[in-house]
């Protein structure tokens, strides 16, 4: 009898253990799995938001002279080198103390962090590109260089920290920022205006207190920028939520659903607002309400109902309409594409809206729909805070750079253009080909 | 003895419990993740779709006139704006029998309804986009913004019911239209065909019966154009399998295969066909022969070979070249950009080679591979019934804003060009440079 | 007693066997997941790297003359029609030794087969595509089109074969090429240098021993062509890992992350090296700086650290505005784009570099980091293969069409350019609209 236990027993205990293991292996299993979907979903969104580059080239060439247009797709370009590097070396491990990636570059490497600093890199490349669209046409090529630099080193990683770090100030506040409309937006918005007060106007904006308006050179350009940007818009938003599988995967896709309600409504915005107040439908305005209206979402895509996101992308696309007009008019400062319009005020608006009627889940968590004022205020506090960080640094070191190298051409290279008397080229040689 | 056992029997239970509960689980955790893996699969595709609303700005601009140019980008801006919005409140409830996502808006986003909804909403937009290039450089914005909006909130959500609900007559009848050659197509290209034929030709177009060509002004917007809608049509036909995982990963991987192989085929069918017949090979009509050979495959990239899906994309290449000719030349249409060949004729074809040769896993169903007449004469029942809806409700709208708003801007304005007479500016202001 | 056995001892028997298939089961379910995640990266991989025929196209035409543009666009369009036909037809077969989707296509596409076939089509379509920039301006199309047919189905194949089919000879040496610097670059490369030699250059090139530059007529769409290519990049590279999941995936990752880092530092390199050579930072330059650091790191993204990258892309970068000009002034061969130092020249660099530096895991294979002469030696041979291969190939091909159909246009449809002598019409009719 006894022996039969003694086959029985050990039997027994190891079938457990290998329950117990098995039920182990599929739980470890299933969070792999989740793991490398996050990591695939974010990777792509990362190469989606990369391609934001090639749109903010097209935008900024688009609507400016077509005697600056190399120009601006060389200091796209640096944004994109130059970010990628300085990022990389310095700007990563200062947002997010870490460096792993940053400072000790090769461990990094083994560590599988690639798609998270890829995605991060993008981020910072995009906040330093804003700037250059609105000092088109009179800033010296080598100021932009020092600038850009800084901007993704030093001013955008810090800033970036208080909120994306994971224990920032900002976080401990309470303030959201899913996406970085402030962070990133702002942030870059605000460089953008210091940068265009500080620079000047171009050649013939204001005469004898008149102002001139200075279109583009090509609109379809300009167009194809901004679909390029919306198409980037959802790998910025969309991968912002860092993680596929469950209830992420259900998020995620909600994110780019309502980010595309807002672009759409911020369109329509500023399209119907041009109508109204110009009498027409207008081009250049409807592409900078669509991309307001991204803007505006871009902070709330994981606190708002789609019906929520329609209003801060309509409201975005409206507000961008008057916030040209009011700069352009009544500051006198020369914002050549208005992004301190589309990044500023819109990202400072989509900061906010969330204290109007962002949700938490099913919870409602502003002013109109029972959250009271208290994400309000924080969310204020934050856009102010990153104003005040943005407008104080890009003023210090502009003013640095100005009684150093200088901010601006000469007049004499103005006029020609900088594409000859930056980089002695012209982008369009349709004339002076030979052969 | 007695109270070994007591220890043992529970232990055994529990143990047979433990193990039918892991196995439980895994087949859950498999079929989470293929959920997972299917949602990231149609956000990804959708976010395709979307690029492709770019490819048509720049192909419809490219193939016309410059002074019309940010006419056509205002048309196609209006297209996604209008139709993400129209669509999301009204379309897909309509389509899908689903108020969910529709009227009841916010309930929807909270049930993972995002990926879907967002994938479907491009697709709309793209039944609307098809229409502006047609009737570009005549037609009033106004009119089109209407007939925009009837088109994603009503002519399209009610034909796509008919197959794409699950449950509608022609599902039940075992009508196949995997992606849309008819639904979206064929849908998009009637309406296309019958606007241009009621907004009439443009001036300079039929003189003294003569006809004459009105050449596009950038053939590389339209070549990047194609390119875009090219890639987008990954999207638009590998996301339609509507899953990812096991037999649908392979399912849809063949499907981009084959819908790039019919690209591929009709792309150079055009380009032979225009060289016998024009002497030289033909950049435009080489573009509209890839983009037939794409609807020629959407229909049945399901139900496909490769070597069936190559000569529906050749057969589709050369038939739109003949079929250009003759809208132009025979019926006297001035379709701008040939969007009735490209959309509804290829629309139809793809949906009828299905019934020649298509194939339902290994076996034929198609006339010449063993299937006889039935598909045939299915695929016949839902081509000739998308027509009619198509061009019965486009001309009954269009008729109404006839006699109404009007369908024509004035013959000054026309003249002058849509973008200064529509919208009060110019695409390419180049000449009006200041500073 | 006993009889109490008889009922336990089945049930532990049972419970063992379920146990073992349980976890056999979760095994099988994560095998499974990893290869249908897989194919999920390949296809989208695939879909980016088709995306570079766009760029291709762009960066020809923006740096080649407007009279050809629309022959560009048509060369680009053949590359992908015929190039998607022929791989699909012949070259898989011959490269995989594999007829399951090559000569028995039928049958291939119930196999799954699908993802890596397209993959590895858009990668033929590339190679076969360097050639046609190099050549512009002068080139007969019908030759164009037979040298690019025997290019997808021949040359590239037979060379793919030796490294990427698995037992090649290549691979027994231990050559590294992870995504194709010499396979598909430095193949398409020397093959344009060799086509540029034999077609010889353009009118007005080179006038009684003077060198004269003809500049390419847009630089803008330049631009956007390498975003284009710089982001179907990172499919090219990172969809080379061939899998997704667990170390698949970190591995994936990283190398997108270094092909960025390599891309900026080659763009940076070619900018400072313009900057200090010609006085100006230089934006046709800069563009190649930025495709050579990606060519420069596609053999070696899966054996190198993001320094090592930075170093490969940088050095390739400076290396092709010396290779450029030494080509152009020195060889004074005409190569219309720059491609053979671009794909030819980096291409060389860039599988040369991994026996310089190159890391397997966390050991250093290369010569500066303790791997000695070995993996330099093999890499040098493999380089060498290709190179003879491509120009012993290329110039047998060439030499036979140039002594029978000839390879160049008439000195008169070179004038009037190839848009209209060879396709009858022209890529930018603004002059000649009417109506």
């Amino acid at each position: 009898m006894t022996d039969i236990f003694l086959t029985i027993l050990p039997n027994l205990v190891i079938t457990q253990d290998v329950v117990a293991a098995t039920t182990k292996d599929v739980e470890d299993a299933v969070n792999a799995i989740n793991g490398d979907m996050g990591m695939l979903w974010m990777l792509l969104s990362g190469i989606l938001v990369f391609f934001m580059q090639a749109g903010f080239t097209l935008v900024e060439t688009g609507m400016t002279r077509s005697k600056n247009a190399a120009n601006i797709a060389m200091k796209n370009l640096l944004d994109i080198c130059v970010g990628s590097l300085t990022y990389w070396l310095v700007g990563y491990s200062l947002m997010y103390g870490d460096t792993s990636n940053g400072w000790f570059f090769w461990s990094g490497l083994m560590q599988g962090e690639g798609a998270d600093l890829f995605f991060q890199t993008m981020f910072a490349a995009t906040a330093a590109t804003i700037v250059s669209g609105a000092i088109a046409g009179r800033t010296k090529y080598s100021t932009y260089i020092i600038f850009s630099i800084v901007m993704t080193a030093l001013i955008y990683p810090i800033a970036g920290g208080w909120q994306w770090q994971g224990s920032g100030w900002l976080t401990e506040l309470g303030f959201i920022d899913f996406a970085g409309s402030s962070i990133v937006h702002s942030v870059g918005g605000w460089a953008a205006l210091v940068a265009a007060f500080m620079v000047g106007p171009r050649i013939g904006k204001y005469v004898d207190g008149k102002v001139f308006s200075i279109p583009g050179h090509n609109q379809i350009l300009a167009t194809l920028g901004v679909f390029i940007l919306w198409l980037g818009w959802f790998g910025f938003n969309g991968g912002s939520q860092l993680a596929w599988g469950g209830a992420d995967a259900i998020a995620a896709s909600n994110v780019v659903l309502i980010t595309n309600l807002a672009a759409a409504a911020g369109g329509l915005g500023a399209l119907v607002t041009t109508w109204i107040w110009y009498g027409k439908p207008n081009l250049p305005q409807t592409l900078n309400g669509a991309l307001a209206g991204l803007v505006s979402i871009t902070a709330g895509c994981g606190n708002m109902s789609a019906i929520g996101a329609v209003f801060a992308g309509l409201i975005g696309g409206i507000l961008v309409v008057f916030s040209i007009e009011f700069i352009e008019k009544k500051l006198k400062i020369d914002d050549a594409i208005g992004a301190a319009s589309v990044h500023g005020v819109a990202g400072a608006w989509g900061t906010l809206v969330i204290g109007l009627w962002g949700i938490d889940g099913e919870a409602g968590i502003g002013l109109f729909n029972g959250g009271g004022f208290g994400q309000l205020g924080t969310q204020a506090i934050g856009v102010l805070a990153y104003a005040a960080w943005s407008i104080g640094l890009s003023f210090i070191i502009l003013k640095i750079l100005k009684s150093t190298i200088g901010l601006r051409v000469t007049e004499e290279e103005e006029i020609i253009g900088l594409d000859l008397s930056e980089h002695g080229e012209i982008a369009f040689p349709g004339k002076r080909e030979r052969g």
